[in-house]
């Protein structure tokens, strides 16, 4: 006899209904932090035994984990606390820069757990040699990870220019064009680790990757919150940017939206790498910075360090400098805050360290020219980025979400893969 | 004894699942243009004795018609065909500009059905004055509309400025601050109406209003089919904008996206009625266009007809100030591109019949400036608006679409709308 049903529910496949219902309770522990068996219950809609099934399958296969502490102060049988485990399933994050590689893992909970960062030199060297080193960190990166019972699902690269599709399209400041970047990386991560399995790897633009850190880990500033609609904007040799709203990624129609450092400053301004002329990274960029302030423009981290310094011991040239950058960057920014309309603009990379100095006249040009007085200078709406959330963090936590959001195919290719193992 | 679940199913009320079906059923109608129950079913998931039950329902409410036209072609018997009712549930939709009011009435399919447009100037009238026209207008609009039997569900305001909350915050253009338009609006139309019911009221910026009815009712040029993800830029006395992201509109934190008129064109610049300096709009608005000609810049819509007609005849003031005019718009447009990298850039208002000879400028500086080479002049990614797409036809679907999400909502609303009529 077939089983009667409610003809005003939509058909849906009792597998797949699980399958989902086992990403819903643990996306529920995940935003909750710790909760109970009845605290779900009431998140998702299901039944208190619905939950329980559910629950039991995650904790079998390692995606939670049950403290025997139990809640007081709330009505009822205290329950037990679920969190999200600490070891087994995880994400791998590897941010590469010209001036350094770093690669991170985070647990399913988004902790930063293992982090290895080496400052090298990346221009001028061949893309697969660049991608050859960050595999090898990588490989030293999983060694450590595997110590602590930690087996990243995949693994995301975050790479500074126009990434589409496994490949960079263009990433001007490394001297790439045309790069296969995921499968040099896995090649090469495979020749680093022979013998065993390779990880499934994906890509991202590395402002991406870090706006997406901030929106996710960043701490919202005493009194503002945290935003869920911002404008990510990174100075580093070249000015990246990302635009968050309600809390997901704009990604344009190519995946290329964000270029905030190629938006025009000035139309008569100097000619930049990519091709057009006065963008704000001629202006507010790395390198103008530094020779603004009569330092070497490709002095790098050191460099940006000096100007720090210098600022701060209230070198004239220096504050000039990082005034003028400011103005121009302000001045961009008003555009992209009257075309987007954000709560915040969330000023990141070196800009980070240089707000004291370059803050003020950004701000200040922002209250001039964004319409109708709607940002006030001083107002909070222009804030620094919080150092918790980087592009490698951001990368690595990206690779965790798509374990949050089917478990059931994280749990089949583990197995696979311990097969594959097995056999070897 | 207490009917058994799925304890896998989420709960959900009854009435509040068959409420949502009704949308989801209604929905699909429209989308198709016309459909059989067993296409409808197919569609939304739901059995075929399920979607007939829900037909019947917005059949009766008169949401629905059916044709005796079978399909033919198609395996299988063949079923009538369920179309969008031509009366009854409607949406009035009211643009005022400086120039002109224009009031229509669309029905559930989002036709076009009733349209009245004065021409008159709104300078220095003040607000209440210009909403008690408007009001006026919509009033014998609302006439025409009766006669066809087309009953609207509400009313929603497209104007030019700043608008959240019911108020506008800021429309330079026709001198307003701080006005309570959708309370003005509605107190005047209760007065034109003595003894009629009131209709809800809605407000938005007509920039939005107008991009709404490109993505909903453009037609897509040949080959390029229409954009989901735009930014439709529209000429007048101002220069008004809004993004399109996914065919959903982007608002930003406050409601005010979109204000491409006020992003920076040349930091040196004139000052600008916002307060800025060098805003686009000082370039590329209508005025500035006219005074480049050597027009009069408060000609008006006289004035855009003679600048076309003094362009199409080779007049060279005319055909330098719209290069001028077009490079600018360009440029702005660059940063625009670079930052949300649309499928397409959309012009309205006088931009459109200008096109011939400002397009051709701002095309080739977003090829020089978009970020590597991803802008190919001539590629039709800059596109003329559609004529059949206005700010008032998108202010009237937008009530449609309210009416189609929730179609128990509006029957309950006109059946009390009918007691308080009898009871008068």
């Amino acid at each position: 006899m077939k089983k009667s049903r409610d003809p005003l529910e939509p058909k849906a496949d009792k597998a797949t209904v699980r399958r989902h219902n086992l990403s819903l309770v643990l996306r529920a522990v995940h935003d909750e932090g710790e909760a109970t068996r009845a605290a779900v219950a009431a998140r998702v809609g299901l039944t208190r035994a619905a939950v329980s099934s559910l629950v039991e399958q995650l904790l079998a296969g390692g995606f939670l984990t049950e403290s025997g502490k139990t809640f007081s102060g709330h009505a009822g049988r205290p329950g037990t606390a679920l969190r999200m485990a600490r070891t087994g399933p995880a994400g791998l994050g590897v941010e590469v820069t010209v001036d350094y590689v770093s690669v991170c893992v985070v647990d399913l909970a988004g902790t930063d757990r293992v982090r290895l960062t080496e400052h090298l030199d990346n221009r001028n060297v061949p893309p697969g040699e660049v991608l050859a080193r960050a595999a090898r960190i990588a490989a030293r990166t999983l060694e450590s990870a595997a110590e602590q019972d930690l087996r990243p699902a995949g693994v995301r690269l975050a790479l500074p220019g126009l990434v589409s599709g496994g490949r960079v399209r263009q990433a001007p400041n490394l001297g790439w064009e045309g790069v296969p970047a995921e499968e040099l990386f896995a090649g090469a991560l495979r020749a680093a680790r022979p013998g065993l399995p390779g990880l499934p790897t994906g890509s991202d633009n590395e402002a991406n990757a870090a706006a997406l850190a901030q929106l996710w880990f960043g701490e919202g500033e005493a009194g503002t919150g945290r935003a869920r609609s911002f404008l990510y904007v990174s100075g580093e040799i070249g000015v990246g940017g990302a635009v968050v709203v309600d809390g997901e990624l704009l990604r344009g129609a190519h995946g290329f939206a964000g270029e905030i450092g190629h938006v025009v400053a000035d139309a008569a301004g100097p000619e930049c790498r990519c091709g057009s002329w006065g963008c704000l990274e001629q202006y507010a960029g790395q390198a103008a910075l530094l020779r603004g302030a009569g330092l070497d423009g490709d002095a790098g981290a050191r460099g940006v360090a000096e100007l720090e310094r210098r600022a701060g011991a209230g070198d004239t040239r220096a504050l000039a400098a990082l005034e003028r950058a400011g103005r121009m960057l302000g001045l961009v920014l008003s555009g992209a805050v009257n075309l987007l309309d954000p709560e915040a603009v969330v000023l990141g990379g070196v800009f980070r360290g240089l707000m004291p100095w370059l803050g003020r006249a950004a701000d200040e040009e922002l209250a001039r020219r964004v319409v109708s007085g709607l940002w006030s200078a001083g107002g909070g709406r222009l804030r620094a980025s919080s150092p918790s959330g980087d592009a490698a963090r951001g990368a690595a936590a990206l690779v965790v979400r798509d374990v949050i959001a089917d478990p059931v195919q994280y749990a089949e290719r583990s197995s696979a893969a311990e097969g594959d193992a097995a056999r070897t």
